[in-house]
């Protein structure tokens, strides 16, 4: 049998992380998936699974013949996971992740890295609200995009491989300059995990007295709030890492609702109608794109 | 057999009358049910659903014989729909309605009709971003909670028989002072419409150069903009009627979004994982509640 790795080391054996070690091992692209993580109860239920062959605490056991190393840790342990790892980490080795942040995050491999050791963002976009081990399953990634984003350094061959690995457990694969995709999923997806967590926020902060609202709740609230039970410690990262494209992404929505706010304050009907409307056929388009794909 | 009511006359038969109109007729409720609306081609839609028994243009050919009559049009339409049946309705017939906004429609019912007339405001949670009579189906009240917002001119027969109609359907019945009611769903429904609104607003409004960003988009932003296809006219009419509160529910939230802003524009990661996290045990929270109902 061939595989398309012999050994890769998950650091970091959550939802994602997981269900690549999963969906990998049952379509025989890695010959053995390796855990490391911080927490033993985790990586037994990882182990319990089928997520990953074995786990290990010892940076240099895991590295050990290892020839493709996944960080899927919250993006701001990424220097400290791979200052354990580079030095046993064996040459033509491929470093590659999973995080929804790009540029910080390979810019910073670039820098770590030595000259023996490849390096491939990637970002596979895909995901629930649940976290860790437990979580994670097979046919998480099928039909899904992956983004690759690859940088005037990168090695070639190690950027094919990486797509057929992605491409091996049902995603699609494009590739996309590092700051470009932080831009657009500052504006698809961190801005949507915000405004959730702000919608709670405000909930809280505000009650209506007497009443628990969140009891007459309906589909709306519950599907837009959904990804606000989302990991705190991925997502405090991914804010700070993806700051400045975030931020933007953030006033230009402000803008957008105080204009409704605007035209509900005022009574203004029919500038109202027009932007519900313009609003509206945006939404139609992307549920086009989403049944074409 | 015995009918809870002989004849209802729906005005307006979209999702939700035509869903009331169709659970009704299958369940037995209700003898005849006649669809007044304003376009034949939704109308005949309607009939050959059988969401209806027969639909008619002619106020005073739907209101004979008609011992219910159920309001549901975009709220804004309730005065000039009312002119036009209130002089045919028959003594003792109860006016309801089904709108997402309850004070300024109840009180505007209570002025309008003569003491002859009976008035039952109701607000059934119950919907999908999809409008018109071919989006009706028979369970979509099933289990889902429905507010009768009494006043103290209510009469308490037919305030209970329109609750035996709504629990007929399968929904659970509350009932919530109109003004409790309106900024209860100002927060919990109709500022999530108004974020999904200006979410697809924001994307147009300043898309990354070169990239359409919607192609990138995955599930937390579909679920968040999924109302964004809701129908113009309701919403626009909901804003409008129910301003004060919506606009007290989107400053909330607006304080709410500006504060994780702040945090993540100072890199206060600690400040931020605190929010986050309260926003987290808030949404668990809400799972909770959707479980046991």
């Amino acid at each position: 049998m061939t595989y398309l790795f012999q050994r890769l080391v998950i650091a970091g054996v959550g939802l994602i992380g997981g269900s690549l070690g999963l969906a990998a091992r049952k379509r025989g692209l890695i010959a053995e998936v390796v855990g490391f993580g911080r927490t033993e109860a985790n990586l037994k239920v990882a182990l319990e699974r089928g997520l990953i062959d074995s786990y290990t605490f010892d940076p240099a056991e895991a590295a050990a013949g290892a020839d493709l190393f996944l960080l899927a840790v919250p993006v701001a342990a990424t220097g400290w996971v791979m200052e354990q790892f580079i030095p046993h980490l064996e040459p033509g080795c491929i470093v590659t992740d999973a995080g929804s942040v790009k540029e910080q995050v390979v810019t910073l491999l670039e820098q770590l890295l030595p000259p023996t050791l490849a390096c491939v963002g990637a970002h596979p976009i895909a995901g629930t609200e649940h976290a860790g081990a437990g979580a994670a399953f097979a046919s998480l990634f099928e039909g899904q995009l992956c983004i690759l984003t690859p940088t005037a350094a990168t090695d070639q061959t190690a950027l094919a491989r990486v797509r057929c690995l992605w491409e091996g457990v049902g995603m699609r694969v494009e590739e996309m300059d590092m700051r470009v995709h932080d831009q657009v999923l500052a504006r698809v997806s961190h801005l949507p995990h915000m405004i959730a967590f702000s919608v709670m926020n405000a909930m809280l902060a505000k009650p209506v007295p007497g009443v628990d609202s969140l009891a007459y709740s309906g589909s709306a609230f519950n599907d837009l709030t959904r990804v606000a039970a989302s990991p705190v410690e991925m997502w405090r990262d991914i804010c700070v890492e993806n700051r400045a494209a975030l931020l933007s992404a953030v006033t230009e929505f402000e803008a957008a609702l105080a204009q409704l706010k605007t035209y509900i304050a005022t009574g203004d009907g029919d500038a109202l109608a027009d932007a519900l409307s313009q609003a509206q056929t945006e939404r139609q388009r992307l549920t086009r794109i989403r049944e074409r794909s």
